[in-house]
């Protein structure tokens, strides 16, 4: 038995905080599943994505952002031409927005979607309290645009964001995964080379990385690569700028990495 | 037509310098690629491994070491358990050895597989002057071990390895390859997944980096992937934390990444 919202957010209410005193029973996501409540921090693409396929999967996702009135508010594309999330939204009436911490409270699990960069600070308006105990999926990448492109790595080599947060948020269970390839694939992997592509998780606790490894099958990954312990998002992370380069190259964010053997 | 080494180096005349008088045709190596002179700079496994194979495409390869001498008298195996270059040479009795300089002057081509904390000091050796107007193949990767595994990058980031070389050498013609995979699966691609995975090529110099993926085909390589100028190094540079990482995981170095499209 889980806690869902009674009043959800959806477009016109986004300024309204969430309730959740209605209890439902747990149900089971499209392939098999169990559906959770989950807060997705976040509303680009990378959320969106992550948290659309979520809600398909069905489980019961807030999305969380800083300032609920100013996401809705804006009209505008974001810089790659997304469409905004007040606009998105409407596509995907079942979404709800809420406030980081009202999101992050109602989540059983937890999705970091937050641009790298702001990650820390986002997690720290989530509110230390709603993080304990709880899966967080970190799926941010700390990238450094301020440079220009290609973009440099905030942290790297001998520490990471995933390990930044693990430091601050100890008692949330960080799981790094799903930050070396484009939104797109991260929930459709069988969109390139018929899912035949790894995905890799990285976590200090070995009960939420095979939860989150369930999570990714029931995206489509048949190939899930346990790197190790938070430490190993540095590898993870430092990937990212041969991606960048790739997708220069190739003209397309549609590829990934995998493991030949 | 080039020239050759009169009097090349082997097993009980390796403190001999060498000496290069005599011309001769200049052949075709077994897959067809013309056969150059090459100074390959670094005796341990990578400078083996790439020396070795480029031997048996009918080269004509000069190994470059610090100190000839006390390379001869290492008679230890090294800390993967490879024996040492004077136990090697004794199995490939076509291999040369000389100082750094008389390697690289030798080259018409040049290789530096030193290791990536050495590799600017034993470029330095190696004389500009005997690596102007070359392709120099940088296999080298900038690992620091110092602090225990894994390792971490001396340079990443905002710089390069392969970056540095080129600074510090302006009048050589920089190509990063090959850094990304174990020594074996350099020179025998197909010993992974049938040779479906890539390698990368990164370079200022268009012409150097099409003769270096010649030299990679004649190698078995299928896909050769060109990343663009040296900055590109950085990305490939910094793949192998991921790579150290995955071969602990996989508990072997016999695998690759493949651009999965």
């Amino acid at each position: 038995m889980v806690r869902v919202l009674a009043r959800p957010f959806s477009l016109g209410t986004a300024a309204r905080r969430i309730q959740r005193n209605i209890e439902v029973r747990r149900g089971r996501g499209a392939v098999g599943v169990d559906t959770l409540k989950i807060g997705v921090l976040g509303t680009g693409a990378v959320g969106r994505a992550v948290g659309g396929k979520l809600m398909e999967l069905g489980h019961d996702v807030v999305f969380g952002t800083r300032d609920v009135a100013k996401t809705m508010a804006d009209t505008k594309p974001d810089y790659m031409g997304n469409p905004p999330f007040s606009v998105w939204i409407k596509t995907h009436p079942k979404a709800k927005l809420a406030p980081f911490a009202d999101a992050a409270a109602h989540g059983e699990a937890l999705v970091n979607a937050t641009t790298g960069a702001a990650s820390l600070k986002a997690l720290s308006l989530a509110g230390e309290r709603n993080l304990a105990d709880k899966i967080l999926i970190d799926i941010a990448n700390p990238l450094d645009f301020s440079k220009g492109m290609p973009p440099s790595l905030i942290v790297c080599n001998t520490d990471s964001l995933g390990e930044q947060i693990q430091r601050a948020f100890p008692k949330a269970k960080v799981v790094k995964t799903l930050n070396t390839m484009t939104n797109m694939v991260m929930v459709n992997p069988d969109l390139v080379a018929e899912g035949d592509h790894d995905v890799f998780v990285s976590g200090n606790d070995a009960g939420a990385k095979a939860k989150v490894t369930e999570i990714l099958r029931s995206f489509g990954w048949k190939r899930v690569v346990d790197l190790g312990d938070i430490t190993t998002a540095r590898g993870v992370e430092m990937v990212v700028p041969v991606w960048v380069q790739l997708m220069g190259t190739m003209k397309t964010p549609m590829f990934n990495f995998k493991i030949a053997r």
